[in-house]
């Protein structure tokens, strides 16, 4: 039985990211990747490989930086955990021993197994596999119309992605308003309104009644009764966490079925740990348990997990998750970081909210100037930041990230409303009124912000 | 006499800010601004009225926010302060009694009058003066052959802009790189690089000898003896403090000739206070006066003077300049933050350098990805982050703005490589490879990192 002092189960993101972190610091331990797939698409890219990129091959994630690490790999399915003799076996028959375990072990679409005809031909979703999403991409190039069910980031840029290639795309949310978990209704009604001038066909608030065909889709029905044609359904309802192997393993999962850890990633067995999709998280605000999946999350999580597999360390802790998210709807950038306004007072934050919309150039007369918005959501006692919504160009992904630090090292709005930054005519909004800046000051001011 | 609570001597950046700030904060106060020029321009678009806008008019600062604001608007020119009686008197002969006066200043460019031949006709400045500026963009029409002098941020753009319109340009640097004082050698070499292919012909390393030409300009002698044939000079050898009024006025100015203030941005007259340009600096990380010049880092102390005309407040004081640049050459964003490596070793400190190469956005197939360079100076001692320094696409001007609020953080390398980030295929690096997170890395792991 071949032995490692380290062993990973499983191969996207969090998987890599711990292995080759566990190898760099602890170069003397043997490590070894695990996992199913032959290839691991770069999660993130995955909406992008029906447009934008044109092939799944584009959207592999190389094993080269693996192997230049010094990490082993092996695609193979682990069946079996036995952390009592800390042994696992495989779906080829071979038995592993570990020193440290580490699940990575992902998610899988979410299956509304109670929604009818969600089991017709043509009905799909969106999961990591490459196998599967080839076949799928090769299918739509024969299909016209296509409905996608619900509108978190996976089936909106999912949309987006099928009618740029010329798709008659309907995205069906049965909230109010599409990417509702990470932004307030006002920020989430102008990537509505980008998208349905895209072309995306949107229908929100309201529920998906049946699935209609015989055999194959042939419609969608709502609950109120219209009927949509689709010649396939994309199912983009949430993922939930791969735990199958780690229950079985006796490893306790939470409410939502996801690992239990603690801050270094360990699960209640000391020698086991768990990162990404499949371990639990909690919400650094609210301190609530949550199901945010990120792979940036998953990426902070595995570093941590890597470095902690031996020797911990006070100052490697995960704190959290901060939920630091962007998407791009054509030119437009969109991200927000912490929680919304609306997340906030149901958690039971008293806060404050600032506003500011400027550009994304300055002056604004430049070519390509785009609009660039701001709302910054500040806990009223402390006055520290908990949220951050931006609307903008290119930049608003880097632009949520300077307000992601400013969140995760709590940062009054005070602090942020003096801090320095750094500004280029053909890079960033102007110093005068910089968006950022300008949400904190009316904050600030106690004059309540325009909308 | 009119009488205002607050005057504002200065109407660029920093006196607008100053004046708006301190409007907002008080607004019973009565404030008004003066300054000499009918319209003030965005003093970092300036390089881009030559080519990208193409006309000064575009790049004009509205006075409407201003008005609106409150703030009471003067054309004229302050020829005398009184300190004693609070009175000033202004070039079309009238006096204004101040209870709170900001002197906003400004400055204008060195001129080597030790430089021969830098009085002939055809040698230009760059003032922030929209009249001349205007003079000089008609001239140029009927020119082709133009040397810069002097590669500092303003040479650096104003050469790539007259080059973009078809000049055949030269700029010439006595230091061995362009922009030496923003960026280490390495960065500096990248940016060369990106110009000369351009166009832009460039000479390092050797200063000027003299100007020549029989009334007009029709060359610039090297030192090393080589002549290049000029129409025009335009010469960008820095800029100095505007200080006269407040010198005579008896206020203490530095060694650079600035005028000295406290972190509440007060000089030796507690109801007197200077912002931008005429203000004296401090260096955040050095703590030595430095003669940096940032509409950024003016608008910062403006709004800091602004708060504290009236109330003093400890939270919000003037931390030193933490000089965060960004500038763009043709499509590739450059920034800095804090501290070169070179800077820092010559102050004093034992650093340590991570470097990391990614990319811009993620997988790196996606149509329009650039390269993304992230380099991060460290004090050895604390492992605090001190300086960084970054090349990318559009984004790196967001970029730069997430390190330089992790400098002001005074946050340890590892904070920063634990640090949750938001990534999107578009908008930005991979997750798992996020050029800020594997300079930070490098660091940790103590292992040297590549160039």
């Amino acid at each position: 039985m071949k032995k490692f002092d380290v062993i990973v189960i499983g191969g996207s993101a969090a998987g890599l990211v711990s292995a080759m972190t566990g190898k760099a610091h602890y170069p003397d331990k043997s490590v070894l990747l695990i996992r199913k797939e032959k290839d691991a698409l770069v999660p993130c890219g995955i909406p992008y490989i029906f447009g934008t990129l044109d092939s799944s091959d584009k959207d592999v994630i190389p094993l080269g930086g693996l192997k230049k690490a010094g990490v082993e790999f092996k695609q193979d399915e682990v069946v079996d955990v036995n952390r009592e003799e800390k042994v696992l076996k495989t779906a080829s028959g071979e038995e592993f021993q570990y020193d440290k375990l580490v699940f990575a072990t992902g998610s899988t679409p979410y299956k509304p197994t109670w929604l009818k005809g969600s089991d017709l031909e043509n009905v799909f979703s969106i999961p990591k596999d490459k196998i599967y999403l080839d076949a799928i991409k090769e299918k739509f190039n024969s299909m016209k119309k296509i409905v996608v069910i619900g509108a978190g980031f996976i089936g909106v840029e999912v949309s987006d992605e099928l009618n740029k290639i010329g798709k008659n795309v309907t995205l069906v949310e049965v909230l109010p308003t599409i990417l509702g978990r990470a932004f307030d209704v006002e920020i989430a009604e102008r990537a509505q309104e980008i998208l349905v001038k895209r072309g995306v066909s949107l229908k929100t608030g309201v529920a998906v009644k049946e699935i209609v065909g015989d055999g194959k889709v042939e419609a969608v029905v709502l609950e109120n009764g219209e009927r949509i044609e689709a010649d396939a359904v994309v199912l983009s309802m949430g993922y939930r966490p791969n735990t199958k192997l780690a229950a079985d393993s006796g490893l306790e999962l939470n409410k939502l079925g996801a690992i239990r850890v603690d801050s270094y990633l360990r699960t209640d067995d000391k020698d086991v740990l768990a990162v990404g999709d499949c371990a639990a998280k909690v919400d650094f605000i609210t301190r609530k348990s949550t199901p945010i999946m990120l792979a940036s999350t998953a990426a902070a999580e595995a570093r941590m997990a890597g470095m902690n597999l031996y020797n911990l360390s006070i100052v490697r802790t995960f704190i959290g998750t901060v939920a630091i998210f962007s998407t791009a709807i054509g030119e437009i950038g969109f991200g927000a970081a912490g929680v919304t306004e609306e997340e906030a007072k149901r958690s039971g934050f008293e806060v404050m909210v600032g506003r500011n919309e400027g550009v994304d150039k300055h002056p604004g007369t430049l070519p390509g100037t785009k609009k660039q918005f701001v709302k910054l959501i500040v806990a009223k006692d402390s006055e520290i930041i908990i949220g951050a919504e931006v609307i903008g160009g290119e930049s608003a992904g880097e632009l949520i990230n300077v307000l992601g630090l400013a969140i995760q090292n709590r940062m009054t709005v005070t602090e942020l409303y003096t801090t320095q930054i750094g500004t280029h005519p053909l890079l960033s909004s102007a110093p005068t009124k910089y968006p950022i800046i300008k949400a904190a000051e009316c904050i600030v001011l106690r004059k309540g912000c325009k909308k």
